[in-house]
């Protein structure tokens, strides 16, 4: 029986005060189960987990209920800088961009970087050149705006106490969600993969780059460890690599998938005030979820079983 | 008795078929131990490994024998793109630019960014608006360029077969060369520290970002483990998250400075196909500088003795 297995999340955070309201809350259920049904399907059919990452983050950036292209979050200029990672554990061959702002799907832009290049990581209008050469259609950075952003960046702009986030547009906070999206997968041969793809943070210092591009800090895949896609403070997932670590802390320590993904989030991540969570899976399809906010979208397919879909703490999963 | 000790590297690579040109390679000698004396004079005064990093690489962006501020190699469209990293130990705060042309020491700006702002790694546009505010004065651009540099890069693009190389300009051969600096320092409080810096590869896309200013990839530091600053193809390092894996090696497996950096380089590295080398130290002073490339220029100064420095491969140091 196969063990092909993919995870996904859509990012991290403090719950809203409107969760209660149940038709926003099905409406990320729903989102989260159909990328999830996605991945499946996929992998059914024999995709290779590479494909089935790559694939489900293009269903999520093209989601504006997350952060990450359509529905990406405002810089402090007013503009949307996007930043996406791919990673293929069976090659650990990686490609990334960081900075972006032009391209609708940034992982697929990784993805030409990793395939079409001798690169992994290209930033800005380098990154933008590139892309176009590779076929990518250039954008118009409006097509990444949304009413809600757009409001929520005003807010932000205004001041943090404007915040008052009590509009129940979300089950998570926005105010205090690590708006992220991310994908790992094992497919029938054994093989690991993961991407991470973001809008990056509200109201954020133009240039700002965080974790979700730079492999071993929000992406990383290993064959010989572990597939490891991370959401939460960029900066303290990067001072750590946690994503990498999860990998070094299985193949160095032999401890087990959960250990190892545990530790990081919930001693390492934490000691340095970090907040947040990662999904990973192992060649043996084990599966970990970890996080230490209140709540992480997420989902997980085995094949053959009904996706299980997830928001809050405590959560089945 | 103190064990304060300061490594720097300037690049690893093959050798030039003029390293006999005596002249050549006393300069670059000369240059090393220059840069190593400064960094042991400010620790014998009670630096923090943080300055004493910082202050050596400002230095070797300073030389324009070494690839990274002045002297930097030009991309394919005819420009510089600099990238730098520093990282405290003490702390493990970490501050990086990538892809900045107007800023004469990226390592500065790196600093700037580890002190004054909540961030890691800022590129680009932001990083030089982030750098001027800071008080770092906006460059032109051509302030990195050096003659030698121009005609590398005319003969890079002149396709590869023009790289005669046979000049005798430097020790190691400018084709073959991954040119970036580096620093690493034990202080007299037991504080580690990792700086790197570099112009990146001549000829290269726009922006192309390498290992340099990525934490965990080029550099790395962390008083639990070791400090790292690493050069050659940095795409490899980044896949391999060279300097964080030689303190995961010497944190979770237990293996000494030495072995930790030599497997990382000889067997990490290689197996992907990469080149070049990396210097690191432990809080008990230890002094690792393995290198899979003909030569690797560097320098290690212990407090009260006389710099050592070397370049071809089975020299002391």
């Amino acid at each position: 029986m196969s063990k092909a297995v993919i995870a996904i999340h859509g990012g991290a955070g403090a719950l809203s005060r409107g969760r209660l309201n149940p038709d926003a809350e099905q409406k990320y259920r729903q989102a989260l189960s159909d990328v999830v049904s996605q991945g499946q399907k996929m992998l059914a059919q024999g995709a290779s987990a590479l494909d089935a990452v790559t694939e489900a983050v293009r269903l999520l950036e093209e989601c504006p209920l997350f952060n990450a292209g359509i529905g990406s979050v405002y810089t402090r200029a007013g503009t949307h800088e996007l930043d996406a990672c791919v990673m293929d554990g069976a090659t650990r061959k990686v490609g990334a961009v960081a900075g972006v702002s032009h391209i609708r799907n940034p992982v697929l832009a990784a993805r030409k970087v990793l395939e079409n290049s001798p690169h992994v990581l290209l930033i800005a209008d380098g990154a933008e050149a590139f892309a176009e050469a590779q076929g990518l259609k250039r954008v118009d950075p409006a097509c990444f705006s949304t009413p809600e952003r757009y409001q929520q960046w005003q807010e932000a702009r205004a001041g943090q106490q404007v915040w008052l986030d009590n509009d129940a547009r979300a089950p998570l906070s926005e105010k205090n969600k690590f708006g992220t999206v991310g994908a790992v997968a094992l497919d029938s041969a054994g093989n690991l993969a993961a991407a991470t793809s973001t809008g990056g943070m509200t109201n954020k210092l133009p240039g700002r780059v965080g974790d979700s591009p730079l492999p071993g800090a929000g992406c990383y895949a290993s064959n010989s460890s572990v597939a490891v896609s991370c959401t939460g403070t960029g900066e303290v997932f990067i001072r750590t690599l946690a994503a990498y670590d999860v990998a070094a802390l299985v193949e160095y320590r032999q401890l087990s998938l959960q250990q190892a993904a545990q530790q990081v989030i919930m001693k390492k991540i934490s000691d340095l005030g970090g907040s947040g969570g990662l999904i990973a899976v192992d060649r043996k399809g084990n599966v970990a979820l970890p996080f230490n906010s209140e709540g992480m979208y997420r989902g997980v397919g085995f094949l053959g079983a009904v996706p299980q879909i997830a928001i809050y703490s405590g959560e089945d999963n």
